[in-house]
């Protein structure tokens, strides 16, 4: 379910060819088991939509059927079982082939992300579009589209805006806040490398998650998908549009004081959280002394002196152990912690 | 400067001994090498003042004091050639001792920035405050303070708010600037390891950032504090508060239609970048079908087909080159472009 009071949905694109089934399944399940709950995969050819029907009932998410240029491969996905099918109006060059699609989604339930793009933009007979006036353009061309959707009487859409600028991403999506009562799906275009992808895509997208604008995102980044799962997962989580399930570690930055090395114990600490199931806060930091006060919010701090730690729960102290037995001493604290 | 008109001011901390001089006049360097701009300097002891007095007209950047308790730190700080002060008035005992280094502040022209931090809040007598209460008392605790400074006829201060939490950063922040005129630092206490701190850090300060909130910002990671500064660097020029330099590398996403090692040629690219000194928007796209459109927005875009990759300038084909030419054809095309 996208939009109105659900939850944010996190997507995400299978990054193999289609037509290779057994990567493709194995790809949108390591996306569902880290978190992604909608898939998107390209279907550029028959033979994609012919594999796209039989990778359907064997993920464990609803799958979106990436369409570029061809009515013929929407049809198919339709019918293979997509939940969803992304468009481009732009890139369907009649107006049936576009309304023979629309029908089909209808009589099947499909819902149909449309979107414009800061970059298409530039291809208007107008040339180039100086950037103040690109947002305005972008909605219009989007409330076009709408057009088309309306008067064939199909509502199931969901809204995409997209620019490689931070800004811009912030301003349009803000504007088809303010004018549809559509979904909107939110995303950076190209924002690189995993590193070079991740501030970006959090400033962008936490300014307008924060604003409660956004039904479903994607953080795009080169390469390895679950990477995207991962980055759009944090931005839900620091903004609390998501439960947390796992402990939240924190640690503070280390200073010219500290008597053990911090992140080496920070790091191990992180290890073993990955298997607690608890929503927990645990504070990892540097110094006995202001480290319990300043871990207060923590449900259990760590604060490492010489050679030794002390364990605070709720603010209390709760235990002190040598460096050597503070995660066996951190399990047992967790064990006992409720939430 | 900070404040009013000025640029957002970059900090950071040091992380190593202050008594060790030589190591942190190197630490101090390499942070202002990576782009920072101010750098706090812990001075717990009289030793740490001493060795700040030395440090102070060997480094390239204006240095803050951070003062935990003792006024005596402060005045030592301030005599020691400090540019500002960092100071919890609520940490410092007696009204007299505050009022002994606002007046060597005055006399010194030294900066002061007064924090409160949501974990302190605890310390009231009231007991715990519920959250939602709990940004009202921030605030008024942070009046109180600034009433001190202003009955000492002092304006010189930078205000910061602080907590763990996302939510209540931006909250208490835009309470701080809504209500009064200094100019205000913005971080998340305690953020995490760099890969953890990231996300949250970039959604807070973003999110502010982008209401015009904040003068100086500091992001709080765990280790190496040149990552600090590479993280705010990022968050600042997602936004467009810092005029870029270096190059700026956008990737698509890549998908099942690439024929070549995206990923791989992307890193190779931003290896060579490193070392190229203009604010140039570079592509590196898996497409040479939907690539040349898509990157249009770029300066230059490098579109990887089999074996291959073409080159666009402003949209239009420049180049085609095999592979292994991909880096030395780039570096001839940026050789050629004015920015």
């Amino acid at each position: 379910m996208i939009g109105s009071s659900s939850p944010v949905v996190l997507q995400s694109m299978t990054k193999v060819y289609t037509t290779d089934i057994d990567k493709c399944v194995e790809q949108v399940n390591q996306l569902a088991n880290s978190g992604c709950e909608l898939v998107r995969v390209a279907v550029p050819t028959k033979a994609d939509t012919a594999a796209f029907a039989q990778i359907v009932p064997k993920v464990k998410v609803p799958l979106i059927a990436d369409i570029h240029f061809s009515p013929k491969r929407a049809l198919e996905a339709i019918e293979a079982g997509a939940a969803k099918i992304r468009l481009n109006p732009g890139n369907i060059k009649t107006r049936a082939d576009i309304e023979r699609i629309i029908d089909a989604a209808k009589a099947n339930g499909v819902a149909i992300r449309i979107g414009v793009n800061e970059a298409s933009i530039r291809d208007l007979k107008l040339g180039d579009v100086p950037p103040e006036k690109r947002t305005k353009l972008m909605v219009k061309k989007m409330a076009d589209y709408i057009q088309i959707f309306e008067n064939c009487g199909f509502d199931q859409l969901v809204l995409s805006a997209k620019s490689v600028d931070v800004r811009r991403t912030i301003e349009v999506n803000r504007a088809l806040a303010e004018k549809f009562d559509y979904p909107l799906h939110l995303g950076l275009t190209h924002a690189g490398l995993p590193e070079d992808a991740t501030v970006p895509s959090a400033v962008a997208l936490g300014v307008l998650l924060a604003e409660g604008i956004g039904d479903t995102i994607r953080v795009s980044a080169a390469g390895d998908p679950t990477t995207e799962t991962i980055i759009a997962k944090e931005i839900l989580l620091s903004l609390g549009l998501q439960a947390r399930r796992k402990p939240e570690l924190i640690v503070c930055p280390t200073c010219g004081r500290v008597q053990m090395d911090v992140v080496e114990l920070a790091k191990e600490v992180k290890g073993y959280l990955v298997d607690v199931e608890k929503p927990l806060r645990v504070a990892v930091m540097g110094c006995i002394v202001n480290g319990p006060g300043e871990a207060a919010d923590a449900d259990l701090a760590i604060c490492a002196g010489k050679n030794k730690a002390m364990f605070f729960v709720g603010g209390k102290k709760t235990a002190t152990v040598s460096r050597g037995k503070v995660i066996s001493a951190m399990l047992e604290q967790i064990e006992k912690l409720s939430y």
